[in-house]
């Protein structure tokens, strides 16, 4: 494999526009495609095209910790604007934000799915306040019931989306790729940037990965994840109606976890504590905020079996309720 | 294949110690080895690692354009320093130096290889004017007569030796590996910014470049690369000397490529536009300089084959002689 020096593997971005990408409802030239080292990857390019401390980037919260930190190292300010059941509250949008950071299909961490009006608020506001908006389509393909929400990207009439994907779950995370679509004027200037940091992600991969697409195994993979998942999902929101009832539980519709949130002056740090000794690992919720939280957890179960799933679920039932006494 | 959070392949690790690290006298703990994607990779993340504004770095001046990126976009400012037949010129780097980058084994663009006596000055103005050397190990494995250089890592006795080695040259350039050895705490911190930035390399690749170490490939694919480079260095370095011999011509000891520089008034630029229609290339020299020089030219022949090397001479020694008249 030779060295492609700052471009992409041409067979990979095809692959991505003819199937991730109509499946999201976006049709993009090559020239509006840029391969990433993943999410994260794209998120730091994305911070260091933007770069500029006077301005700010409105981020949710409580939101995914990577996407700070890619900001932050990137050189800019960030603000956190709260989430409630249908997503990013768009009205609490400060008016000198530059961009505002979303992940509407499962907001990380809470699941929630962002609404159709939340969406046409946002994208309108993008025009009104001027702001360009990232949307991160985490677990976009883990819609296990309701037809798939529409990408943001896919709405937008007026080129105001940076759009961001990644292979890492629906292939594997060992590959780290990821891919980014915006205006061209952006991607030129990433595609720049992303030469300066590491030339471009390993031709090597790119091909493997765009062949693995063209031979049909990506959807066959595909279909046995959603399978797998939607069991499992379907099995722990069960477990949690059933078990876990006195705790607030965020609606969800998807995803590979649940958020949930103990009454006023639980702490979900002394019940992590509590489960650790018992082997159950729980997500607690404060790390995801910006502002003060303590009171909420996450239970991812991607990497649970089915048969451990109600007995863990049983477990921190148990010290929920001992915790609550 | 897992996503290793931050972690490298053991593996890996294991075996750039036993292999690529011994060859080039280095002792390295686990935690004092980093992997990249690519050396560029590796000057992005020191250069991240060091930002400052208010220092200076000091680089080679001809020297790799790739660093200079890295340096810049990282926040830093940089200061130029002469090479001359045994090296960087090390009495010319300025007192309020943090960093100075430099290429001893083979110095891009010109190839000279770092006298010993300049590698001890070098090292000992480290501690006297309290500066890190970020030693780039370029095309170390390309020596064809001369038993090989020293690194300055094996000969530091103090710690201020951050080295950078590729795998794009020896192994594959669609790979994107390459790697850095410095202080457990310098290697800390650049492990978080390579978190931020992209994770880490990919898993699956780490893994596939241990097994070819693993199973020997490497060093039979380095025999088989050093046999075909030391042909062609034979071959170009008789037809310079055949034809070339009115420019001033760079001495060397391996590499794959050859600098050279015509007399007062020669212009590089118009040569390769010559050359151009005639279908050969050659890098003019003032893309590598921060300084003004007009005169030098690089003859790059990783990429051309045997046959069409001493053809390719003869044409620029035509259109040389023209342009001398």
């Amino acid at each position: 494999m030779d060295d492609s020096v700052e471009s992409d593997s041409p067979q990979l971005i095809q692959q991505l526009r003819q199937r991730l990408l109509t499946y999201r409802g976006i049709y993009a030239e090559q020239d509006e495609i840029l391969i990433t080292l993943g999410t994260q990857n794209a998120l730091f390019i994305i911070g260091t095209v933007f770069s500029n401390k006077d301005k700010i980037i409105a981020i949710e919260d409580p939101g995914y910790p990577g996407a700070q930190n890619a900001f932050k190292l990137s050189g800019n300010s960030f603000v956190g604007v709260a989430v409630d059941q249908e997503g990013l509250d768009v009205s609490s949008i400060p008016e000198n934000c530059q961009l505002v950071f979303t992940t509407p299909s499962h907001q990380f961490p809470t699941m929630v799915t962002m609404s159709e009006s939340r969406r046409k608020q946002l994208l309108e506001a993008s025009v009104a306040q001027d702001f360009l908006i990232i949307e991160d389509d985490y677990e976009a393909e883990m819609n296990y019931f309701d037809s798939r929400s529409r990408s943001l990207r896919s709405l937008d009439q007026n080129n105001r989306v940076i759009y961001v994907g990644s292979l890492s779950k629906t292939v594997s995370p060992g590959i780290r790729l990821g891919f980014m679509v915006a205006h061209r004027d952006i991607i030129e200037r990433a595609r720049t940037i992303r030469g300066v940091m590491m030339r471009h992600p390993p031709t090597i991969i790119q091909e493997t990965v765009a062949l693995f697409f063209r031979l049909g195994y990506y959807d066959a993979h595909l279909r046995n994840l959603q399978r797998r998942y939607k069991k499992r999902w379907q099995s722990m929101n069960h477990s949690i109606s059933t078990h876990l009832s006195m705790l607030e539980q965020t609606q969800n519709k998807g995803g590979t976890s649940f958020w949930l949130r103990g009454p006023e002056g639980f702490n979900a740090r002394d019940l992590a504590d509590r489960l650790r000794d018992k082997g159950v690992l729980i997500d607690i919720g404060e790390t995801f905020y910006l502002s003060h939280d303590t009171r909420s957890f996450r239970l991812g179960f991607a990497f649970v079996t089915m048969q451990k799933l109600e007995e863990g679920i049983i477990i921190i039932a148990e010290e929920v309720k001992q915790l609550l006494q």
